[in-house]
């Protein structure tokens, strides 16, 4: 970056400019605001600033800020992606970034999500809200959106969300990853494409927000069952029927909740399914492959240092399908295993006898 | 097996008795024969012959015969895995097998096929075809049971075949393993399935004899797809789009095909691919890792040392996909690579404009 154009983005720091120097793309959004510190967020900060060389981001510590500016990159993940912190009003304070920004893409883990929302006192009306959040919000058993709509009176125009297979390390090193934007205005979604499309992203448009939502929670249900069957030593030929019955199980909970006509092999469903299911980077499927190894849960869990995702969500979906009423027999397996103190390897072996 | 028994066993040999002591399983069937040497037909032979106790087998020269006889196992694949040769009565004239056993199981790589047929002299009527080939018939574009019901005049009654995803080393290992049985005759398909099902072996029937011979073919071409693009360093995310998309165009052809209502993710479709694409012992999947790396398709398949089956494969979808006239834009890009000496790099950048 010239001398010239840096005092021209020095100078737009904190200024809410009408027009937005990204070549028009993705106008309609506004100023475009990153809300969270992890790999993902920091993979779609990266993405999206290339287009509109201009965001704010919301990162959780003064500390993180500054050793992010002075590095030149996020201090804890994706450490080599840099960023010309120009082009970043960073904030500690999630309402200066919620007030100064006109979209807001959320990308926090779905348990600190709530704790973060309450904090929010801007009314959020008129703003964009898109979600990167591959959970529900757990005590609700809400998907994202519904907890938007329903806490911050948003309609569903204005709420999006970004799903599809991406390991954020292969956005990071520029591999082509497809992902899909969901949202009830198709317009709005095809807004947000735009400044997500690359040369290594192509995006696409969805109409089926909850399909999205509940397909990225169940994958990490299946993608622990997968560890658990891995740790059985159940071998390629039974993985791959898993994760075949795993997608007739999704698919048959997707359409009694929300029965609209969809192809299961997407790649926003089946894609996302494959790169977590095969995935041995998966923290659900390492945590599974645990259990299957016969770790305690706590102590699955106290080894990994962190509590995968899927956990929380096997009980979310399980309650959830408890007024749905799906036939899902392996989620059912892992409440039992995960909350039932049921014997891993029985619950599997019941659980096979259900496959096709 | 105590000497009592294996005098009974020794008698048995090249006798058709007309009850096996199989405990009443797959009674219908009659005596079974597998042909074919391979490490399916090791596989299968092994899983056949834990039920009927007493199977005919075709190998292709008295020497591999001998050293079976002698060693106990089949001297090239899956050498572990031993058997009691008083159960097997081999042979290495095809006309033998083929008029003393009432049900013949062909698993032959398909190239060769057509050349063991050509030899048949033996009325095949009244018999019990079942075929576990995972490939056309080359230079006819006619899947197996096609072929069969054409040139030996037999009902789609009577033609059956195995399916499913199945790496044999696994089989011969004795992990749980899926497969589909298909045939016109759902009561036929059940007797099959009598003898294959036992602790490590599932079995269901299909009706979709057609459906799953071509899916198999269609798997081993966008295994070639799978392994092409990862020898372009394309990452995880977009081998996970390219199976979805794999899936879709599979479901295409199999739609315009043989139009009946498939569950694409059931195992013998998806699970069959995922076992196949995912896996980095596929021969078709190295194949194309080779190409994606450079290697000219020649020198890919001298290094090899074999033709991948997906190679023929190729060619024979191709050809009857210009009758069908399905949307295949991966199935089109494999065979400019393979036929057209397409640059695979352009090919596939080409076909990533079309995935979804």
């Amino acid at each position: 970056m010239n001398i010239f154009s840096r005092l021209v983005h020095k100078s737009r720091k904190w200024l809410r400019l009408p027009f937005l120097p990204n070549g028009g793309l993705g106008r309609g959004l506004g100023s475009v605001a990153i809300i969270g510190s992890g790999s993902w967020a920091t993979a779609i900060a990266k993405v999206v600033v290339e287009h509109t060389h201009y965001i704010g981001w919301y990162l959780r510590s003064e500390e993180k800020i500054k050793a992010f500016e002075q590095h030149g990159h996020n201090p804890s993940y994706l450490t080599s992606t840099h960023f010309d912190v120009d082009e970043i009003d960073f904030s500690a304070d999630i309402n200066k970034i919620a007030k100064a920004f006109d979209t807001l893409i959320f990308v926090t883990p779905s348990p600190y999500l709530k704790d973060l929302l309450d904090q929010i006192t801007v009314d959020l009306k008129g703003k964009t809200i898109i979600t990167a959040i591959k959970g529900l919000v757990p005590g609700e058993n809400l998907t994202c959106s519904e907890y938007f709509h329903q806490h911050f009176g948003l309609s569903y125009e204005q709420l999006a969300l970004i799903g599809g297979p991406s390991h954020s390390e292969e956005v990071a090193m520029e591999r082509l990853t497809y992902l899909t934007v969901g949202c009830a205005n198709e317009q709005k979604a095809e807004e947000i494409c735009k400044i997500l499309r690359s040369d290594y992203i192509k995006a696409k448009t969805s109409s089926d927000v909850l399909g999205i939502e509940y397909a990225a929670v169940l994958k990490n249900v299946y993608a622990i069952v997968a560890g658990i069957c891995a740790g059985l030593k159940y071998g390629d030929n039974f993985q791959a029927v898993l994760i075949s019955n795993a997608m007739q199980e999704m698919e048959r909970f997707l359409t009694t909740i929300n029965p609209l006509s969809r192809t299961i092999s997407d790649s926003v469903y089946m894609g996302d399914q494959l790169v977590t299911g095969y995935s041995s980077f998966s923290r659900n499927r390492t945590f599974g492959t645990m259990i299957g190894k016969g770790y305690s849960i706590k102590s699955a869990q106290v080894e990994m240092q962190m509590i995968a995702e899927g956990y929380y969500g096997t009980k979310c979906m399980y309650e959830i399908n408890k007024e749905v009423q799906a036939e899902m027999p392996m989620l059912n397996a892992m409440y039992n295993i995960l909350y039932n103190g049921a014997d891993a390897k029985q619950e599997i072996k019941l659980l096979t006898d259900s496959f096709r």
